[in-house]
Protein backbone atom coordinates (compact mmCIF):
# COMPACT_ATOMS: atom_id res chain seq x y z
CA UNK A 1 0.00 0.00 0.00
CA UNK A 2 1.39 3.72 -0.59
CA UNK A 3 0.11 6.49 0.78
CA UNK A 4 0.51 10.44 -0.06
CA UNK A 5 -0.45 12.79 2.76
CA UNK A 6 -0.66 16.04 1.31
CA UNK A 7 -0.72 19.54 3.97
CA UNK A 8 -1.95 22.11 1.71
CA UNK A 9 -1.18 25.63 1.75
CA UNK A 10 -0.56 29.00 -0.40
CA UNK A 11 2.85 29.55 0.60
CA UNK A 12 3.91 25.65 1.72
CA UNK A 13 2.12 22.69 0.34
CA UNK A 14 4.01 19.99 2.21
CA UNK A 15 3.66 15.96 0.80
CA UNK A 16 4.83 12.92 1.64
CA UNK A 17 5.14 9.49 0.28
CA UNK A 18 5.49 6.23 1.98
CA UNK A 19 5.06 2.49 1.28
CA UNK A 20 3.57 0.22 3.90
CA UNK A 21 4.49 -3.35 3.36
CA UNK A 22 4.49 -6.58 6.17
CA UNK A 23 8.36 -5.17 6.96
CA UNK A 24 7.44 -2.21 7.81
CA UNK A 25 6.92 1.32 6.73
CA UNK A 26 9.61 3.13 4.14
CA UNK A 27 9.18 6.85 2.98
CA UNK A 28 9.64 7.12 -0.42
CA UNK A 29 9.79 10.81 -0.99
CA UNK A 30 8.61 13.94 1.30
CA UNK A 31 9.48 17.41 0.95
CA UNK A 32 7.28 20.76 0.18
CA UNK A 33 5.92 23.12 -2.53
CA UNK A 34 7.04 26.59 -2.55
CA UNK A 35 5.65 28.80 -5.16
CA UNK A 36 7.30 32.19 -5.53
CA UNK A 37 5.10 34.34 -3.65
CA UNK A 38 5.93 37.46 -6.39
CA UNK A 39 3.92 35.16 -9.00
CA UNK A 40 0.22 35.94 -9.60
CA UNK A 41 -2.43 33.47 -7.80
CA UNK A 42 -3.40 31.59 -10.43
CA UNK A 43 0.83 31.17 -11.52
CA UNK A 44 1.21 29.63 -8.23
CA UNK A 45 -1.77 27.17 -8.30
CA UNK A 46 -0.32 26.18 -11.38
CA UNK A 47 2.98 25.31 -9.84
CA UNK A 48 1.48 23.07 -7.18
CA UNK A 49 -0.66 22.04 -9.97
CA UNK A 50 2.70 20.62 -12.25
CA UNK A 51 4.30 19.16 -8.77
CA UNK A 52 1.27 17.52 -7.16
CA UNK A 53 0.68 15.68 -10.76
CA UNK A 54 4.34 15.02 -11.35
CA UNK A 55 4.66 13.47 -7.76
CA UNK A 56 1.79 11.45 -8.96
CA UNK A 57 2.67 10.21 -11.76
CA UNK A 58 6.01 9.28 -10.43
CA UNK A 59 4.87 7.18 -7.38
CA UNK A 60 1.67 6.07 -8.74
CA UNK A 61 0.09 5.77 -4.68
CA UNK A 62 -2.73 3.83 -4.28
CA UNK A 63 -4.32 6.69 -1.80
CA UNK A 64 -3.76 10.18 -1.48
CA UNK A 65 -4.92 11.48 2.40
CA UNK A 66 -5.87 15.19 2.53
CA UNK A 67 -5.92 16.94 5.78
CA UNK A 68 -10.13 17.85 6.41
CA UNK A 69 -10.42 21.51 6.71
CA UNK A 70 -12.74 22.95 9.32
CA UNK A 71 -10.13 24.07 11.54
CA UNK A 72 -10.00 27.33 9.45
CA UNK A 73 -13.47 28.46 10.15
CA UNK A 74 -12.48 31.92 12.57
CA UNK A 75 -10.67 32.57 9.87
CA UNK A 76 -12.54 32.65 6.48
CA UNK A 77 -10.44 35.05 4.62
CA UNK A 78 -7.62 32.25 5.34
CA UNK A 79 -9.85 29.13 4.77
CA UNK A 80 -11.08 30.44 1.01
CA UNK A 81 -7.85 30.94 0.07
CA UNK A 82 -7.00 27.47 0.99
CA UNK A 83 -9.96 26.06 -0.58
CA UNK A 84 -8.28 27.32 -4.06
CA UNK A 85 -5.39 25.01 -3.37
CA UNK A 86 -7.13 22.60 -2.38
CA UNK A 87 -9.27 22.19 -5.20
CA UNK A 88 -6.79 22.20 -7.64
CA UNK A 89 -5.05 19.11 -5.40
CA UNK A 90 -8.43 17.57 -5.92
CA UNK A 91 -8.32 17.83 -9.24
CA UNK A 92 -4.75 16.41 -9.31
CA UNK A 93 -6.18 13.00 -7.53
CA UNK A 94 -9.19 12.91 -10.12
CA UNK A 95 -6.95 13.77 -13.15
CA UNK A 96 -4.55 10.57 -12.06
CA UNK A 97 -7.43 8.73 -11.21
CA UNK A 98 -6.39 7.67 -7.37
CA UNK A 99 -9.02 7.88 -4.87
CA UNK A 100 -8.92 10.93 -2.30
CA UNK A 101 -9.91 10.43 1.57
CA UNK A 102 -10.00 12.85 4.29
CA UNK A 103 -9.16 13.10 7.40
CA UNK A 104 -9.15 15.57 10.35
CA UNK A 105 -6.25 16.68 12.31
CA UNK A 106 -7.56 14.58 15.30
CA UNK A 107 -8.27 11.26 13.89
CA UNK A 108 -4.90 11.29 12.44
CA UNK A 109 -3.40 12.43 16.35
CA UNK A 110 -5.25 9.82 17.71
CA UNK A 111 -4.40 6.97 15.40
CA UNK A 112 -0.82 7.72 15.39
CA UNK A 113 -0.07 8.42 19.14
CA UNK A 114 -3.59 7.34 20.98
CA UNK A 115 -4.70 10.78 21.55
CA UNK A 116 -6.42 13.37 19.52
CA UNK A 117 -5.35 16.62 21.38
CA UNK A 118 -1.78 15.40 21.45
CA UNK A 119 0.33 18.64 19.78
CA UNK A 120 1.81 19.47 16.78
CA UNK A 121 5.54 19.21 17.75
CA UNK A 122 4.61 15.38 19.45
CA UNK A 123 3.32 14.34 15.89
CA UNK A 124 6.05 15.53 14.24
CA UNK A 125 8.43 13.81 16.71
CA UNK A 126 6.54 10.88 16.05
CA UNK A 127 6.75 10.91 12.64
CA UNK A 128 10.10 11.72 12.41
CA UNK A 129 11.26 9.13 14.93
CA UNK A 130 9.32 6.35 13.33
CA UNK A 131 10.95 7.05 9.45
CA UNK A 132 14.34 7.34 11.11
CA UNK A 133 14.49 10.90 9.68
CA UNK A 134 17.88 12.66 11.18
CA UNK A 135 18.15 15.55 9.55
CA UNK A 136 17.34 18.82 11.79
CA UNK A 137 16.78 20.99 8.59
CA UNK A 138 13.29 18.65 7.85
CA UNK A 139 10.67 20.58 6.86
CA UNK A 140 7.21 20.80 9.57
CA UNK A 141 4.92 20.93 6.75
CA UNK A 142 6.06 18.01 4.60
CA UNK A 143 6.39 15.82 8.29
CA UNK A 144 2.68 16.88 9.30
CA UNK A 145 1.75 15.23 4.96
CA UNK A 146 4.02 12.57 6.31
CA UNK A 147 1.91 12.06 9.49
CA UNK A 148 -1.30 12.41 7.06
CA UNK A 149 -0.36 9.17 5.48
CA UNK A 150 0.87 7.38 8.42
CA UNK A 151 -2.39 7.88 10.28
CA UNK A 152 -4.53 6.93 7.14
CA UNK A 153 -2.33 3.50 7.10
CA UNK A 154 -2.55 2.96 10.59
CA UNK A 155 -6.49 3.77 10.20
CA UNK A 156 -6.59 0.69 7.85
CA UNK A 157 -4.73 -1.35 10.24
CA UNK A 158 -1.64 -1.75 8.73
CA UNK A 159 1.16 -2.49 11.05
CA UNK A 160 3.71 0.62 11.00
CA UNK A 161 6.57 -0.94 13.14
CA UNK B 1 -11.76 42.21 -27.67
CA UNK B 2 -13.31 38.72 -26.77
CA UNK B 3 -13.83 38.42 -22.31
CA UNK B 4 -14.91 35.15 -20.75
CA UNK B 5 -17.11 35.72 -17.99
CA UNK B 6 -17.31 33.09 -15.47
CA UNK B 7 -20.01 33.07 -12.45
CA UNK B 8 -18.53 29.71 -10.45
CA UNK B 9 -20.39 27.55 -8.21
CA UNK B 10 -20.38 23.99 -6.93
CA UNK B 11 -23.73 23.24 -8.13
CA UNK B 12 -23.81 25.52 -11.38
CA UNK B 13 -20.92 27.86 -13.02
CA UNK B 14 -22.29 29.98 -15.24
CA UNK B 15 -19.76 31.02 -18.22
CA UNK B 16 -20.80 33.85 -21.21
CA UNK B 17 -18.18 34.89 -24.16
CA UNK B 18 -18.63 38.10 -25.32
CA UNK B 19 -17.10 39.90 -28.49
CA UNK B 20 -16.48 43.55 -28.33
CA UNK B 21 -15.76 45.46 -31.62
CA UNK B 22 -16.67 49.02 -32.93
CA UNK B 23 -20.29 47.72 -34.24
CA UNK B 24 -21.22 46.80 -30.66
CA UNK B 25 -21.50 43.74 -28.72
CA UNK B 26 -22.04 40.11 -29.95
CA UNK B 27 -22.50 37.07 -27.66
CA UNK B 28 -20.62 33.93 -29.09
CA UNK B 29 -21.53 31.51 -26.20
CA UNK B 30 -23.23 31.50 -22.66
CA UNK B 31 -24.50 28.38 -20.63
CA UNK B 32 -23.76 26.43 -17.57
CA UNK B 33 -21.56 23.84 -16.20
CA UNK B 34 -23.44 21.68 -14.10
CA UNK B 35 -22.06 18.63 -13.12
CA UNK B 36 -23.93 15.62 -11.55
CA UNK B 37 -23.90 16.21 -7.79
CA UNK B 38 -24.09 12.18 -7.81
CA UNK B 39 -20.21 11.99 -8.09
CA UNK B 40 -16.97 12.80 -5.95
CA UNK B 41 -16.76 16.00 -5.16
CA UNK B 42 -13.07 15.89 -7.26
CA UNK B 43 -14.79 14.23 -10.60
CA UNK B 44 -17.20 17.19 -10.72
CA UNK B 45 -13.98 19.56 -9.82
CA UNK B 46 -12.52 17.42 -13.00
CA UNK B 47 -15.46 18.33 -15.13
CA UNK B 48 -15.43 21.87 -14.40
CA UNK B 49 -11.86 22.25 -15.63
CA UNK B 50 -12.35 20.07 -18.74
CA UNK B 51 -15.21 22.40 -19.48
CA UNK B 52 -13.84 25.57 -18.89
CA UNK B 53 -10.47 24.20 -20.94
CA UNK B 54 -12.62 23.54 -23.87
CA UNK B 55 -14.19 26.77 -24.04
CA UNK B 56 -11.26 28.76 -23.66
CA UNK B 57 -9.78 26.74 -26.44
CA UNK B 58 -12.53 27.40 -28.40
CA UNK B 59 -12.56 30.91 -27.90
CA UNK B 60 -9.16 32.24 -26.84
CA UNK B 61 -10.58 35.20 -25.03
CA UNK B 62 -8.22 38.37 -24.56
CA UNK B 63 -9.67 37.93 -20.78
CA UNK B 64 -11.53 36.11 -17.92
CA UNK B 65 -13.66 38.17 -15.60
CA UNK B 66 -14.15 36.00 -12.38
CA UNK B 67 -16.60 37.28 -9.70
CA UNK B 68 -14.03 38.72 -6.32
CA UNK B 69 -15.26 36.90 -3.66
CA UNK B 70 -16.30 38.42 -0.42
CA UNK B 71 -20.03 38.00 0.20
CA UNK B 72 -19.97 34.52 1.43
CA UNK B 73 -17.55 35.61 4.55
CA UNK B 74 -20.73 35.11 6.85
CA UNK B 75 -21.05 31.21 5.22
CA UNK B 76 -17.73 30.31 5.99
CA UNK B 77 -18.76 26.84 4.52
CA UNK B 78 -19.73 27.44 1.36
CA UNK B 79 -16.98 30.20 0.53
CA UNK B 80 -14.16 27.45 1.49
CA UNK B 81 -15.83 25.00 -1.35
CA UNK B 82 -16.82 27.54 -3.56
CA UNK B 83 -12.79 28.18 -3.08
CA UNK B 84 -12.40 25.00 -4.43
CA UNK B 85 -14.08 25.64 -7.71
CA UNK B 86 -12.28 29.29 -8.47
CA UNK B 87 -9.11 27.42 -7.93
CA UNK B 88 -9.90 25.40 -10.41
CA UNK B 89 -10.93 28.06 -12.64
CA UNK B 90 -7.74 30.10 -11.78
CA UNK B 91 -5.54 27.23 -12.87
CA UNK B 92 -7.54 26.65 -16.33
CA UNK B 93 -6.73 30.36 -16.97
CA UNK B 94 -2.71 29.92 -15.94
CA UNK B 95 -2.68 26.77 -18.41
CA UNK B 96 -4.29 28.57 -20.64
CA UNK B 97 -2.14 31.72 -20.66
CA UNK B 98 -5.01 34.07 -20.54
CA UNK B 99 -5.52 37.25 -18.48
CA UNK B 100 -7.27 36.66 -15.44
CA UNK B 101 -8.96 39.75 -13.85
CA UNK B 102 -11.56 39.48 -10.94
CA UNK B 103 -14.45 41.94 -10.41
CA UNK B 104 -16.84 43.09 -7.50
CA UNK B 105 -20.38 42.79 -8.10
CA UNK B 106 -20.94 45.91 -6.57
CA UNK B 107 -18.26 47.69 -9.56
CA UNK B 108 -19.49 45.41 -12.74
CA UNK B 109 -23.34 46.61 -11.56
CA UNK B 110 -22.26 49.95 -11.31
CA UNK B 111 -20.03 50.02 -14.82
CA UNK B 112 -23.50 47.88 -16.27
CA UNK B 113 -26.18 50.06 -15.44
CA UNK B 114 -24.71 53.01 -13.15
CA UNK B 115 -25.67 51.76 -9.58
CA UNK B 116 -24.07 49.23 -7.46
CA UNK B 117 -26.71 48.90 -5.73
CA UNK B 118 -28.81 47.32 -8.20
CA UNK B 119 -30.72 44.31 -8.14
CA UNK B 120 -29.50 41.00 -9.19
CA UNK B 121 -32.54 40.91 -11.90
CA UNK B 122 -32.41 44.32 -12.76
CA UNK B 123 -28.53 43.75 -14.02
CA UNK B 124 -30.26 40.26 -15.70
CA UNK B 125 -33.10 42.37 -17.43
CA UNK B 126 -30.44 44.70 -18.54
CA UNK B 127 -27.81 41.58 -20.95
CA UNK B 128 -30.65 40.11 -21.90
CA UNK B 129 -31.83 43.65 -23.48
CA UNK B 130 -28.36 44.80 -24.57
CA UNK B 131 -27.84 41.36 -26.02
CA UNK B 132 -30.99 40.59 -27.51
CA UNK B 133 -31.57 37.11 -25.46
CA UNK B 134 -35.44 36.10 -25.31
CA UNK B 135 -35.45 32.70 -24.41
CA UNK B 136 -37.20 32.73 -21.21
CA UNK B 137 -35.69 29.48 -20.16
CA UNK B 138 -32.10 31.14 -20.41
CA UNK B 139 -30.22 30.57 -17.26
CA UNK B 140 -29.73 32.93 -14.54
CA UNK B 141 -25.68 31.76 -13.87
CA UNK B 142 -25.40 32.60 -17.82
CA UNK B 143 -26.13 35.83 -17.76
CA UNK B 144 -24.43 36.73 -14.35
CA UNK B 145 -21.47 35.62 -16.74
CA UNK B 146 -22.20 37.42 -19.34
CA UNK B 147 -22.60 40.40 -16.86
CA UNK B 148 -19.09 39.95 -15.33
CA UNK B 149 -17.82 39.96 -19.23
CA UNK B 150 -20.07 43.11 -20.26
CA UNK B 151 -19.09 45.34 -17.15
CA UNK B 152 -15.26 44.44 -17.84
CA UNK B 153 -16.05 45.51 -21.18
CA UNK B 154 -17.41 48.94 -20.17
CA UNK B 155 -14.81 49.16 -17.44
CA UNK B 156 -12.17 48.74 -20.08
CA UNK B 157 -14.13 52.12 -21.71
CA UNK B 158 -15.33 49.78 -24.92
CA UNK B 159 -18.72 51.16 -26.08
CA UNK B 160 -21.31 48.58 -25.48
CA UNK B 161 -24.44 50.06 -27.17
Amino acid sequence: MRILGIDPGLITTGYGVVDIKAGGVKILEAGTIEPNTKEAFEVRLLKIHQHITTILQAHQPDIVVLEKLYAHYNHPATATVLGHVRGVICLCTAQQKVELVEQSVKRIRKALIGNGNATKVQCQEFVKRLLNIKSPSFKLDASDALALALGQAHMMRYKLI
